[in-house]
């Protein structure tokens, strides 16, 4: 393959991790970046901080050899430390096993040694401040600010939630193309617990913190040097007058009989309340007392940093013929509450690259020719990359907004802090036991849609085993067993 | 009013009819076309020829005194004749009350005649060949590709499927815009029965005749002249490799152990299979052997007139503050098997208007001045208009998706006849039996998201009747009432 040029757009994670797949292939590979190299210059990031490194991501890198190295600088979390408004902790397991955790590690650290990692090859290259700003579908050209235009062998857009390349596609680029973009009503906002002395952890070291209040919770990760990074997720707007989430049931067809639910006033908090230091002190010593003395800045964080948006994009098909492919957020962007953003992207780079190998993963009456006996045959790859991928990332997708409702909500309910004890219990007997969240983070050999299908159906029969056993010593753990073992 | 202009952005059935509404109120307005004026030449359509007219479209003709006159060139359909491959027909009535029927209408004859009602007014003015290509939500100036640029009080956008002033939405002129388009697997083609000798109808005149064949169908509408419009839905491709729809089910993540369904390779026909005249002809000649005598120019209609797609298009917020509003296809683009589009958009119409009128058709406890007062606020009027339509546009959209599985597939179970029959005879006996289709199609008065909810639910129970009662004869109708009004 050592004639084949690949252009990559975007040199965030999955750029990079791909740029590294692409180049162990022979290929020549050139990366177009519209921010400045990360390495050389301050970077208004934009994006979290931190993130949660898990097994799919975990497998992904340990094919190019990097999981060693990214993990040492990664700070375990073995469970949620959930954060009632009183000020107790209580810790939730991830899992009942040794080795079951997920990882906290630095999006900028991550993304800067797969950088390094990736120009190591001579045959990659990264080109920064090119922003790709035109995609032409037929021909195959990407067009930057700079002026610059190019045409690969294919091209890769790995450019995120906001894909030119995407919106060429979207725009006539592809007939029929499917798009959605679904934002939720809430949006975040970064804050900071800084170390304590010494570069001590000020809360539980090996875990994410969670304050749910049900219609909003803050989160904390560990950062490698003591500090914490918080997230509040919080409704924009009061009564939320401009989202079809909120809007009225059925009345009249001209409006004339009867009310409108959800008017305009709630007592329900939301970013345009928080609009001076004192509503925001007086808001996080209601809501969050135990975290306010953590947070010496807090209020020159909230107003300095700004308040993002949480929305899903789906789309389908991915691929432009053989010109384009889109992977990564710029065909799947999710919400963050499962922790699976970034893995699943390191997931899509390792899928594609298996289809690259020798005999390619498809299925028998799949009439495709090998890639490596045609590996030039872009569409056909990707065509297959498509049809493999999908189902998983709406999955994904779907899954990430469901654990929105379970972190702020589900998670201070006893009946759900019950399910996950027992759980915990099932997989300290069992090990064959995964819950739904082991299947999703731990096993990276089961497809999303497969952990999704099988979870759903064991959640629903554990958590109305809870809610009829109010004390969980008086649940017999084998024949809780063998009834999940039924269902499979 | 009079001091006000509103620029409305497209000259079709939706943006006519506004204008006549908006010029009663006094006031100024210019609407712009991006076609050229099809009372003087010959516009290339791209859209149906005929439509069903019925009583939400009616009332919204009504107000403006324009619904004798359109009814008059219409052609009453009382039902569904059904035509079995073997070329047996049977009549399902579209309701057993008389007056209940739907209207086939030339869609340029009726968009003609509310252009010329609305330039009766002084203060209306069409501007043809204007292209509206970009659009400002901050200023509210649209631009056009003749190079005008325009900037009214407010732009009512009535550009269909393709709007740009959503485009303009979407791409960063309104913040966390929902946004999606869903494609089916199905385009659509239209094909002609000619009028018999003296203008006379070759197959029942008073009727929407209906081809179901499970994995596609063919329908036809009878025009004044004595000719149909025929309309083919076909799936695209076979095995359809592109489409979401037909993606795979799990596999293993990297795709190496499961096969993948809906392999490349199937028996249904598709348009890409029909390539040459006599594949059509074959085609033709096994699933509407009826149909073909009656169709001369079948082979040149085939391959003349274009493939078109079918997709369904939300999106949520429609104002961009006060300066535009979404109406119309614009807003929301339905597939046809409802017969709903234009009239849904009618109805759009007459909302938008109820909510200009005295004290607007708001519930108390929404603060908003009566429009009366403060007819200058665009803004509270679009954000009342988009909380009282948009729960019925969706259900609309949904239902005409859902109705297309009816068609082509459940009017050919003897089930799903036994039912209608069953219902024919309730809205016989009971003048307040109305099905699904009933409320949808003849009950202006009910929004569509009540007439979903009331229909699915009494829909789920004449099935279930039917399906236990083989012999329809043997079923009580005051047995059946009984249990319909306890659902109430």
């Amino acid at each position: 393959m050592n004639n084949l040029n690949v252009s990559i757009i975007g040199a965030g994670l999955a750029g990079s991790l791909l740029a590294i797949y692409l180049a162990r292939r022979g290929m020549s590979v050139d990366v177009y970046e519209a921010r400045g190299d990360m390495r050389k210059e301050t970077v208004a990031a934009g994006r979290s901080i931190n993130l949660a490194l898990s097994d799919r991501g975990i497998a992904a890198l340990r094919e190019v050899g990097m999981d060693e190295y990214m993990l040492a600088e990664a700070v375990p979390m073995y469970g949620r430390m959930i954060h009632s408004p009183s000020g107790e902790t209580k810790l939730l397991p991830y899992s009942g096993r040794k080795g079951e955790y997920i990882n906290s590690i630095s999006r900028g650290g991550l993304n800067i040694a797969l950088m390094n990692e990736a120009e190591k090859y001579d045959n990659v290259r990264f080109h920064f401040d090119e922003r790709c700003v035109g995609f032409d579908c037929e021909t195959g050209t990407a067009n930057f600010s700079s002026g610059k235009t190019v045409t690969a062998d294919t091209v890769i857009a790995t450019d995120g939630a906001g894909s030119a390349v995407r919106n060429a596609m979207l725009h006539g680029g592809v007939e029929r193309f499917d798009f959605s973009q679904d934002w939720l009503e809430h949006g975040y906002k970064e804050l900071h617990i800084p170390p304590g002395t010494g570069g001590s952890f000020l809360i539980e070291k090996n875990a994410l913190h969670i304050w749910p209040r049900h219609k909003f919770m803050m989160i904390a990760l560990p950062n490698f040097d003591g500090s914490f990074t918080c997230t509040l997720f919080l409704a924009h707007q009061v009564g939320n007058p401009s989202s079809s989430e909120g809007v009225s049931s059925p009345t009249d067809v001209l409006g004339r009989q009867d009310t409108l639910p959800n008017g305009r006033v709630s007592a329900e908090p939301a970013f345009d309340q928080l609009t001076d230091a004192s509503a925001v002190l007086d808001f996080f010593d209601r809501e969050f007392p135990d975290a306010v003395p953590l947070m010496p800045t807090l209020v020159e964080d909230f107003f300095h940093n700004p308040t993002g948006n949480l929305g899903t994009i789906k789309c389908f098909p991915w691929n432009a013929g053989g010109k384009a492919l889109l992977l990564g957020d710029s065909a799947h962007a999710v919400v963050p509450f499962y922790g699976q953003g970034m893995n699943c992207a390191f997931e899509d780079v390792r899928v594609l690259d298996s289809l690259l190998s020798e005999p390619p993963a498809v299925a028998s009456g799949y009439n495709l020719a090998p890639a490596q006996r045609n590996p030039t045959d872009w569409e056909a790859v990707f065509i297959d990359y498509g049809r493999l991928r999908k189902p998983n990332t709406d999955a994904i997708a779907d899954m990430a907004e469901e654990n929105f409702y379970e972190m702020r909500d589900a998670t201070a309910d006893p009946v759900f802090q019950r399910k996950r004890e027992l759980e915990t219990k099932l997989e300290q007997t069992y090990p064959d036991y995964f819950s739904k969240y082991s299947m999703v983070t731990f096993r990276e050999d089961l497809p999303y849609a497969t952990a999704r299908a099988k979870g759903n159906a064991q959640d629903a029969l554990l958590m109305k085993i809870c809610a009829e056993t109010p004390d969980s010593s008086n649940i017999e753990l084998p024949d809780v067993m063998a009834l999940i073992r039924k269902q499979r």
